[in-house]
């Protein structure tokens, strides 16, 4: 798939909330990059079994209220997408709204670098 | 300066459209990626002197009718701004809307890549 194609896929599922689906959009050796660590280790996670653990973690934790994803962004071998999400998690009950963008890198038509910044 | 310092002078000064005051901001070997190159060459720029004749390329040949920038995205080195522009070209007299990201990468304080990515 060309990048344009894999970002279109991305788009498509994340509207769906098809997280386990679009793992197959990742290559074995993704590394995925959050602003801030979740727990104190380190914000990259490396390999799809480890990008399988926050999509288990994403699920169990949260309660999903509203996720829109953008239209993408392409060039070369680069695609972003703006998500807003309302979503509150389920031990606390606190509600959050989440603006951020995903910045990702496609290789041999699989995601090899997914980056999320939050908005400012 | 931080990446977040960095991210919204960024965003000050394109608002402003100051374009020349923003090359400051850039590293001697900033390297910048257009989606498509432009007149047949590249889609990469190499160094600072090059930016500054994109600039001189883009204040030359188009009229601003408006030109939109949102809050940043920050994370670690990365920053991601959202731009768009009503422009029209002095020569055709073509108007167009565009829709793009800048992706940018910082060291050291200053921008050291830029990449552009269209909305598909």
């Amino acid at each position: 798939m060309s990048t344009e194609e894999v970002a279109k896929k991305v788009v498509e599922l994340v509207r769906k909330q098809a997280w386990y689906e679009a793992l197959d959009l990742y290559d074995d050796d993704i590394v995925s990059v959050e602003a801030h660590a979740m727990g104190g280790g380190s914000p990259e996670t490396r390999g799809k079994e480890g990008v399988r653990g926050k999509v288990d973690w994403w699920v169990n934790a949260m309660e999903v209220h509203g996720f829109k994803a953008s239209e993408p962004f392409v060039a070369h071998d680069r695609f972003v997408v703006q998500y807003d999400a309302d979503v509150a998690e389920k031990e606390s009950k606190q509600r959050r709204q989440l603006s951020e963008v995903g910045v990702y890198t496609v290789k041999n038509g699989k995601i090899v670098r997914e980056e999320f910044l939050p908005r400012v």
